[in-house]
């Protein structure tokens, strides 16, 4: 890391496309560790620049793209996966030479494929994913310290600027993550296992509950503390942006879907012929996951 | 409720039959809110019965079954549903008439069929369970506090002493949780949902994980905060616990399991043909109960 961008401010204006749970945190926590000089954000809801600006998140909320992007010396793309191309077909006249570009999106193939062609040269685009947010959405439910102690990963492109890079890589540290540098490829495989399927078995899980006759989703709702409520916390997530992580992320979801399902099955099976070896020695090996994620400090 | 039962002393002697989690925490509860004037265990574990006199939770630990049950008036049953038949069998002979035998068994149907026979007439048998617990295993792992804002279900049998019944009704009382009555079968069908299938699914995502290969497995660890550790806390839970479970609540399992495949097939199906208003609407769904268990006071 450049000693440089070990304290004071590392931009001029920063400026959030899109102000939901993640752009409000990280525009929070921009402001908190004076990391930019001015905060602007384009967003397309009344409601949403109203509360950021009320919240002081904040210095200028624009429904225009010119308005809010044109003086910007860093970019951040905080919208859903589907909308990012419609956004930076929006923003792409009016970015300022020299610009960063990054995005917070939990696919980065499919946003790169999207993105990436848009920008004009002399625009310096690092796709990026904080690993890190809540099952809230919207801007008043951001704080400044979601980031700390949560990995940052940045899918940098082939030819991508160092110093540019290393600015980046410096904010993010600086707002507490520790930064992972990782192939696009690689990182929607990883986050398909570790995010997106979870996610996805989490929504079936409370679905198949939401599908039950009244009087036993009201037994389910009253007895939820034996297992099931952990799973709704992250079923509660924001739907538009998970049906477009899971349409931006086929292949990975679709592949691992498999796994799980043949794993499944095999319990299933353990279960229907009375194996119980197989499902102890099954439920053994579990618990040394969970010591090694207490491990890393990430439970 | 009896208001005889509002204050003072329960039981003369309570002997835990098994002093592991839930064990030691009922254990605790009960000197905490003095309800028994004696805490004994019968206990199979040298190591575990140490801890338990070490720390205080007993006044007396026991590998001898005679030693250990034949002055209660209160016997809790709380190992592994699997091994419930076994310590009844050793310590029907000496249970003391008019005592009140109830178990923390997370099946019922299994438990009352195994343990209902052996059972001496005189002695009262109530089953129950505790909607309570954490992924921690052994005495040294239980607290008073677990049960507080919980539900205790009881499935009392046809024919049981109603004076008895509001006793045991009076001590989960004053442990700090709410009583529901209901039937054994329907316990084992709710908490199939609640509890059985949610535990399995936990179990199958992170056995799926740890079965990748070494580099990516170290990468579901690093970045598990996306979703993945959330399951990781209840596939940490007591492995013969939860084989016991399976093998005892097997039919009702086996149709959840059905249900939530089904449920995750339309949702593949969904991802693999990109119909993205199906997921949305599936997901929208699925944040009302969230809501709900928060309202419930159980989130």
């Amino acid at each position: 890391m450049n000693e440089d961008h070990a304290t004071g401010q590392l931009f001029d204006t920063a400026c959030f496309v899109g102000i939901g749970h993640i752009g409000s945190s990280l525009a929070r926590a921009l402001r908190k560790h004076g990391l930019a000089g001015r905060i602007l954000c384009l967003e397309a809801s009344d409601g949403a620049r109203r509360v950021a600006m009320d919240l002081g998140v904040v210095d200028g909320a624009f429904a225009d793209p010119a308005q809010a992007v044109a003086g910007a010396d860093l970019v951040v793309l905080a919208v859903p996966v589907g909308a990012m191309e419609a956004v930076v077909r929006a923003i792409a006249p009016h970015l300022k030479p020299g610009a960063v570009v990054t995005d917070v999106g939990s696919v980065k193939m499919a946003v790169i494929r999207d993105v990436g062609p848009l920008l004009p040269d002399g625009v310096h685009y690092i796709p990026g994913h904080p690993i890190a947010g809540t099952e809230h959405s919207g801007p008043s439910s951001g704080f400044a310290e979601l980031f700390e102690g949560r990995w940052q990963i940045l899918t940098p492109l082939p030819g991508t600027d160092e110093a540019m890079l290393a600015k980046l890589c410096a904010l993010w540290r600086r707002v507490g993550s520790m930064v992972e540098l990782m192939e696009p490829a690689h990182h929607d495989r990883v986050l398909a296992i570790t995010s997106h399927l979870p996610h996805l078995i989490a929504y079936t899980i409370v679905g198949t509950a939401s599908d039950l006759a009244d009087h036993l989703q009201q037994e389910v709702i009253k007895f939820s503390a034996s297992g099931f409520r952990d799973f709704t916390r992250i079923a509660a997530s924001d739907p538009i942006m998970w049906r477009d992580i899971f349409l931006n992320n086929r292949e990975a979801v679709l592949e691992v879907i498999q796994r799980f399902t043949e794993d499944l099955t095999a319990l299933q099976r353990a279960i229907r012929w009375g194996e119980g070896e197989v499902l102890e020695s099954k439920f053994r090996e579990t618990r040394a996951i969970r010591r090694a994620i207490i491990d890393a400090k990430q439970a």
